[in-house]
């Protein structure tokens, strides 16, 4: 065996336990009996530690000297493959393996607190979990190498070689923009009305026109497949193993429906990376940007569009005659993208979306920087909506609870969907240049020739470029929010049918 | 850390990556894309040979060698936590991991090919898998060691200690005792009907009454969860996660009821081993006979019985009033334990179950011995199924391809089947004399004597003790096929109505 052979079988088994570890995730979420958590714990933190020593072991050390040595050697594919790896293995040198495990076993159990919590809507059932976790990724961020602001190094880990000295001002420009927009719209409120959304709903029917809708944008069922859960999501093992989650709600047609797409937008990104990377660090979406622009590329630019409607709308109309068969194509259109400050991130629209990221950049930041304490979370939570959307949650679990993320231990994850639909839109914009009748294609339900742009452009290549040379690449410009404020104002004056001010 | 503790990690690692393989295992089994094998068959590998890998690596050889000379500091769990460990150890270190992983890959083709088969009812498109799965275990045998019968080293994995030689006469005088017995009976088959069994019964009704029965048996749902398989099985990720699947045909009542009242048994004991054991080698059933000694226990013993059938035919009643509502609690007995030659093992009755072991143990000696080939298989099994059984299988699928158990290299496993009958008649023979009124409980649907007997005399020792130092303990004799062969002797008298001749 060559170098990078051996160095490969490591690589494999990596991937093969992050894998395992995907897998016991899911059942944890899907499946699995509320009494077993300590177990799930100790088999999550097990094979976690297991990763992290084959990343750091002195073998794997050799190799990678070694491979680098001779990377002449090697096809394209294979550097990228190796560069990838080496990026994580200097990340995971830098973690000793005890505090890898605690993080670990600490998120099962916070996990689990959350879930409590959430259902109690009772804080302080997870603050404990939370506090926890905050000081682990406290001690991580500090671990990982000076930075301009400690919160760089968990942010990195989720876009890599974004800081928060360039996430400001492009999300101080969006907010800004969406406060303008919503000033403009204002007036227009009145106008239109999403009643239609919350009349009463079969459950088993949402998930199945949610089914038959994400099967025809390209989700392939025979290699993935969907479950129920408390909160949705898409996880992965492999390229052939894609299991999304969505939850129904009897009445919010919303919730399943536009769910499960943004799930798909997930899963068919991971059903669509190059084989070449399969069982190796390169074999997964580029960043979490990267992933949540594909999932809100197919959520929000394609099934909240007008023309999407106009295939998608008799559909839903054949299963729910009585709820729908007043209304046309554009007034569902209309109902799907009222804008208004609301409670809940998953069900709020497009505009004030980015508002509800603003406020959990911010607290994760400030608790990362001991700025603030993880008692005063469900304050400063209800004080910044407040301020900022207006809106004050009436308990914990449709405020602060509301996200799985900090009980996993994503400190760093929210600013991801705002890059998502800040990317989305740049990719929009660039694939109506490069499909001049995709709009067309749209209202014919037609979805192959968006999801083979997709595919080539984005997909294919994993994690083998770096967010910002896929964005170079395709889009031919660095971030910007200025594509995202173009869509969404083009939208918003559309939607509430006023004509365009700014 | 003493050497026990730094022993105890080690266990503890190969413990919970034993769990996250089973969660795997039962995940293909049950929700599984049917397009994921490949990427399965590759985690579930490399799993294996990591457990092989912290098996038999030189550290922990060292550990063993340090432990052995400090013994006398341990308690007296602890003690036979390490000498389950050496033995798994001593085993473990024969095997090279190259063969470990190989036998893992092909387990998980072998077992999507084995379904595959099944379902077309073609042995050719499982044959080449079988053929692998043989060649690796000769060779497995071979490594493991001197034997008087190669077959000694894969039975030994099942039930430590038995041997071809053992087994050899126990099997003869139980088919002896079988054949008399079904002589007897002979004439008096016209006695007894089961139609009741094949009427329509709805799937879900049939799940329902089956879970409601388990949970008054005893199984903890907090730590436990039903869900369908094709082939019906057990498996546990530590005590405090316990899995049953069934299978649900909606023309014959026995399939769904019975093979989960079984599967249950198979869960309650794990849900009953002592917490000391937890994560450790330990902390298993004692052996895969004294397993199907609880499952058979309950399946057979307890809820083929007519006491049983006093409490619970009420119960079935109200659920299938139409089906049922001619009949008597002795009537449903008497038809649940029809005795007669048939073509499946699960569902076949008490008496001649024996007798489709038989011919699975003597096909799978003689394929390690390499007497016979694997292609001859289909031939050999509906020879020998027409000889001892008088019944030929019409089809593949109802014949050699009806168990799963070659498919995932289960060779050796069979006989384990039978060992469980034996010990489970012995058993009761037992607890008849400890619990008096056993029957009135019963019959008043109370099982909690009975379960704190097992747990007490079988669970909670886990794999402390050995098979046959459990059987001493408990029934005071080694292994006999007297117990059973008096047991169902009764039984076939009682069913038929004849006097006992012999």
């Amino acid at each position: 065996m060559t170098s990078y052979q051996k160095l490969l079988r490591v690589m494999n088994t990596v991937a093969d336990l992050g894998a395992a570890s995907a897998i016991l995730g899911w059942d944890q979420e899907t499946y699995m009996p509320d009494g077993s958590v300590s177990g799930r714990a100790n088999q999550l933190s097990t094979i976690s530690s297991l990763i992290h020593h084959h990343m750091t072991s002195d073998e794997t050390k050799q190799l990678v000297s070694q491979v680098q040595a001779e990377l002449s050697t090697l096809s394209e594919p294979e550097k990228r493959i190796v560069a990838t790896f080496v990026r994580d293995h200097e990340q995971a040198t830098k973690l000793p393996v005890e505090l890898v495990e605690e993080m670990s076993h600490t998120a099962a159990l916070a996990q689990d607190a959350w879930k409590r919590a959430r259902a109690a809507s009772d804080f302080s059932i997870f603050e404990p979990m939370l506090k926890k976790t905050v000081d682990l990724k406290r001690c991580e961020a500090e671990l990982l190498g000076p930075a301009s602001h400690p919160y760089d190094n968990l942010l990195d880990q989720y876009e890599p070689g974004l800081t928060v000295e360039v996430i400001t001002p492009v999300f101080e420009r969006l907010r800004k923009g969406t406060v303008a927009l919503l000033e403009n719209i204002h007036e227009a409120q009145g106008k239109v009305s999403d009643a239609v959304l919350y009349k009463s709903y079969s459950r088993d029917t949402q998930l199945e026109v949610a089914r038959q809708i994400i099967q025809v944008l390209g989700f392939d069922f025979s290699t993935g497949r969907v479950d129920l859960s408390a909160h949705p999501f898409c996880t992965n093992f492999g390229k052939h193993d894609v299991r999304l989650t969505t939850r129904i709600r009897e009445q919010d047609l919303r919730s399943c429906l536009f769910g499960l797409i943004h799930e798909a937008g997930h899963g068919m990104y991971e059903q669509g990376i190059g084989s070449v990377y399969e069982r190796t660090p390169a074999g997964q979406g580029a960043s979490m940007g990267i992933h949540e622009s594909q999932s809100l590329f197919w959520e929000n630019v394609i099934a909240r569009s007008e023309d999407f409607w106009m295939w998608a709308f008799p559909l839903l109309q054949k299963k729910f005659p009585e709820q729908t068969n007043t209304l046309t194509p554009r007034d569902f259109y209309r109902a799907i993208n009222k804008m208004q400050p609301s409670l809940n991130r998953v069900e709020s629209d497009e505009l004030t979306y980015n508002l509800h990221i603003i406020v959990r950049f911010e607290i994760e930041r400030d608790l990362i920087a001991g700025v603030i304490e993880v008692a005063d979370v469900p304050r400063i939570w209800n004080e910044k909506m407040q301020t900022s959307l207006g809106v004050v949650p009436p308990n914990d679990a449709e405020g602060c609870l509301q996200d799985v993320h900090w009980s996993f231990g994503g400190i760093g994850y929210f600013p991801s969907y705002t890059l998502g639909k800040l990317y989305a839109a740049m990719e929009w914009n660039r694939m109506q240049q490069d499909i001049p009748d995709v709009r067309d294609q749209i209202r014919a339900g037609r979805f192959d020739s968006i999801l083979a742009w997709l595919r080539s452009n984005i997909h294919v290549v994993g994690r083998s470029e770096t967010p910002s040379e896929i964005v170079m690449r395709v889009c031919g410009r660095p971030l910007t929010e200025e594509d995202f404020l173009t869509y969404v104002g083009i939208k918003a004056h559309d939607v509430y049918e006023i004509a365009k001010i700014c």
